[in-house]
């Protein structure tokens, strides 16, 4: 459910995974449209059929918005989709910090789409908290954070704070950016709106952008980049190929925001 | 649904109205986070919560391609919406045809916040067929054309074919924009490529673009803009006060599609 009163229904043809993790509950179940759909805690993480959008807008427009990203940190992303994202350039290393390794094993296992950046040598996995990861990591070791965490709520909420954006600013070199997924304008705007505000209470620039995506609440999502060291968000070089909605119009027209978002976002 | 395995669930506070017309059931009722929800046939209409995006982004774009549009024809559209947006601008006449006046008349008495155009000294409603509408009308007798159709199934196919669009174009004055909803990116593409196909048929020049519209399969809308006499699609006066999604960098925004929309859109 997105909210109290509506949600996304979706059949599900078959029932590939069910696992109760030491952090939450883990399914993975086939529907005939959407493709294979990872869900945790009765929440739609990604779906095989959209998720290109999703993790497209949530590591491109950072990566190329930033001169030379060479040293990559992803928080959360056990799926695999952004670390996939993020490997499409020549980086040197891309970190990813999950909490919960179940959900890197069930991505391994059942959604070889999104899990394909597991096996490259440049990627390294850490199971443990994104948050306590910042803390003992010494300043300016990375040029990209990508946070793509769930929703604020149980252990996900500190990802949302003022102390963990203070510790990503930190961690970030400069030049350094860091992108995060910023909920449903729809459905969160007063969450979006509270994120705002704790981002520029650390960061100098932040640019909120949108994308479609199906399966979230709303069929929209919202993103934040946070720039330390760069000013605006022109893409300096051109896309990987391969791409399947990322462009340079779109990089451009996502952060065009609507009338009613503007007031509260810009 | 929007696919045999996948749709949009809202639950019902209070319905409100319920009755089959001559075309079709006609429902309207409460939800808590979307307000008052407008289905025909089993799929939703409108609802009172996102309805702005969708009408806003059918009728500005091409209100403001125009040079001076003062003829305005809406096709369908029986739940206000689309005059409303069409009235906020000094127009001479906004002539709205709609087949089921069971629609017009639910609307007036249930949707206030949609139908308040229909009180409009310069708003005319006629209850016919769109198409057999067209064909009794002399050529170049409007300006702006605004199709607001449910999906192109039953008596709603019409409104998606060559012949439609033929008439269309003969009604059209130089300058003349035709304006349509075209479906979801994410359910109907096939559908919305056979669209093309039949506006470039006979239109020279024709611009898809796209908007989120969170209670329509996929979250995610497809609208065209046909123009005739009229080169490009930008906007060439600034839009009416209180609007709440659509403003300039929206509109050119709207146009930027995504890779794999492009290859087949553009």
């Amino acid at each position: 459910m997105h909210s109290g009163s509506s949600g996304l229904i979706l059949g599900v043809s078959r029932l590939i995974f069910s696992h109760e993790s030491r952090y939450q509950r883990i399914e993975i179940f086939e529907n005939e449209f959407f493709g294979r759909v990872l869900v945790l805690d009765g929440c739609v993480m990604t779906a095989e059929r959209d998720e290109f959008i999703y993790h497209e807008m949530l590591v491109h427009p950072g990566m190329l918005v930033h001169p030379n990203p060479q040293e990559i940190l992803i928080i959360g992303g056990g799926d695999g989709g952004a670390l996939r994202e993020a490997l499409r350039y020549p980086v040197r290393k891309a970190v990813l910090v999950e909490i919960d390794q179940a959900v890197v094993d069930a991505a391994k296992a059942y959604l070889p789409i999104l899990s394909s950046g597991f096996s490259d040598p440049r990627a390294l996995v850490l199971y443990e908290d994104g948050f306590e990861f910042l803390r003992r990591t010494p300043p300016e070791s990375y040029d990209l954070i990508i946070v793509d965490s769930p929703d604020p709520v149980g252990s996900a909420k500190t990802l949302f704070t003022k102390e963990f954006y203070r510790e990503a600013f930190k961690v970030l070199s400069k030049p350094g950016v860091l992108a995060i997924q910023a909920e449903s304008p729809i459905h969160h705007l007063e969450t979006i709106k509270e994120i705002k505000k704790h981002l520029l209470s650390v960061f100098g620039e932040v640019h909120f952008y949108t994308s479609p995506m199906p399966t979230y609440p709303g069929g929209w999502w919202c993103y934040a980049l946070c720039l330390k060291g760069i000013d605006g968000f022109e893409p300096k070089r051109e896309p990987p190929d391969g791409l399947r909605y990322y462009n340079h119009r779109i990089h451009r027209a996502a952060f065009a925001l609507p009338e009613f978002l503007r007031k509260d976002l810009m």
